[in-house]
């Protein structure tokens, strides 16, 4: 029997395929295309790049190739930071000038090293990265909201293969994260209540959605899950802004999203992947209703006519199930 | 220099690439794999379907090979008529049975020919067939939406190759269907006026997203196309409702809906698509403001991280490019 559940943040309804579930072995392997040309990212080819925002060294000065973690202007902008903010009417549509900021986040000196693979110790640099290109944004006033994300593998839209992340600064906020700020704001408003705690409570009695729960943070398969084997991870604890995550949390959320990610790369054969940080715009004031999450989304499905007509997804794998599958993965 | 443009119906953003346009020649082409097996859309083949709910012939009875068009149920419903709609909670969550109607409108008997390919009058029972579907399911009190959708092309998610569409008849309204309705009311309090009559009417000073304007339907790349060639084709006047359209106009229609598809296919070396009707809830009272159109995305680019975390869209290919592009093509 299918079931529509509703997400109680946005309101979006997912048709679970409860009843002849998709196994995480029926998704087909996806090759990735490995590219062999020079690669802009790797160490000893800094000067391909527009020059350093930021970077973790041990020792050493500027562009030298004894990096960790680097963050460079994106080469090919979605949008730049000289661009205007101004706004204009064009009979009924609105339009700005393409202000904003759009860096990129060289994961790691080694081409071949993916995410899954890191060390905790890497991974927490890279985040690190994350956090301190957000705060030091924050600082200009005409930002609204500050996206971290991920794309790996051809399905997911990654057109360079070296690990890397990306973030876009933007001059408004996006509708899809007023949804969610609205949606937990509206719940908090009749119950006090932050409605992401109050899954994570729900799932403290019925133990059916969690990964990983460690050091106070958890990954868990939501329960309105759009996508087969979509992950999310959170902090146990109440807290809206990722960039307010201090040294000894980012050590924890390290370890719980490094092996997540290895997880889903043994349980799905190394799928392609978007990962984002959902966090409180920059001047929002929804701190109580607000809870950061990182959401991570396997490409193992097309989108199609039914989702784009409607925003109702149709998941073939229930998320209890994908969430029994990545808690028995080994990690080791 | 890029450009921010807010879509005046849903006030979703758009980044719009107008400095370096991305052409229709740099797309990649994507082959289309042909399956081998024995195909249940074919003439010959209707005892694997379920049993036929509508059919067009020109003379004879049923589940003869002699039909035009053929409406048969999904095999592998999303959703099903015997399903409950009893609604309940579960902690945080709400939860609604599997009822719905999910059905198979299968276009022409040959295997090979596809939409673009057909005659107006080919083309014109099947969207006979969508409009008497939708007037049949009305009556059952309990659909809130009735959705019709084509996949064509694996990227689209199609995964049988005979030429077909669906349908699926929702027991409630999906959250971006109420979000575009709520968005063209909320145009139609302050002016009075539906905002795709306004958009018709300000392209009729413009002339640039035109592609085809004929017999009293529009084909036009919106201003604020999410995707690369983007195309809606709609009523020049004003009707809230798909289901409503006579006989006459479906043979316009039927003619316009073809010449738009054959012009994509020629232009993108046959692309994968999606094909969705925006039609008014089934018992929406906002008939005034709501504007029935026709949504068409090739799929030439891959949604990213950023378009999943934001709700934003980035088009690499101004829509005013995509129209002139598409206008030139010939259909001879």
């Amino acid at each position: 029997m299918p079931e529509l559940r509703k997400d109680p943040i946005t309101s979006r309804w997912v048709i679970v395929n409860i009843e002849n579930p998709k196994s995480a072995e029926s998704f087909e392997r996806v090759v990735h295309a490995k590219s062999s040309k020079t690669c802009p990212f790797c160490p000893g080819n800094e000067a391909l790049t527009p020059p350093e925002i930021w970077a973790f060294r041990r020792k050493g000065s500027k562009n030298i190739s004894d990096w960790q973690v680097r963050v460079v202007p994106n080469k090919f902008p979605a949008l730049r930071i000289e661009e205007s903010t101004e706004k204009y009417a064009m009979g009924v549509y609105d339009k700005i000038g393409g202000f904003g900021a759009h860096e990129v986040i060289i994961e790691n000196p080694d081409h071949h090293r993916e995410m899954a693979e890191l060390s905790d110790e890497e991974m927490e640099l890279i985040l690190r990265a994350y956090r301190e290109r957000c705060l030091d944004l924050k600082k200009d006033p005409r930002f609204k909201y500050i996206l971290i994300f991920k794309n790996y593998g051809a399905l997911a839209g990654a057109s360079l293969e070296h690990p890397h992340s990306q973030l876009i600064a933007l001059p408004i906020v996006p509708s899809r994260v007023m949804g969610e700020v609205k949606g937990a704001a509206h719940h908090f408003e009749y119950t006090d209540r932050c409605i992401f705690c109050d899954m994570l409570d729900l799932e403290r009695t019925e133990r059916k959605l969690t990964v990983i729960e460690e050091g106070g943070f958890v990954a868990f398969a939501p329960f309105v899950s759009r996508f087969p084997f979509e992950t999310w991870v959170l902090p146990k604890n109440h807290e809206a802004s990722f960039d307010a995550t201090p040294d000894t949390s980012l050590k924890m959320l390290a370890s719980v999203l490094r092996k997540t990610l290895l997880k889903m790369k043994r349980t799905l054969h190394d799928p392609s992947f978007n990962l984002m940080i959902h966090t409180i715009p920059v001047h929002g004031k929804e701190l109580e209703s607000f809870h950061w999450h990182i959401e991570i989304i396997p490409h193992l499905t097309q989108v199609a006519g039914f989702e784009w007509g409607t925003g109702f997804y149709v998941n073939p794998t229930p998320p209890e199930l994908a969430a029994q599958v990545l808690r028995n993965q080994s990690v080791e």
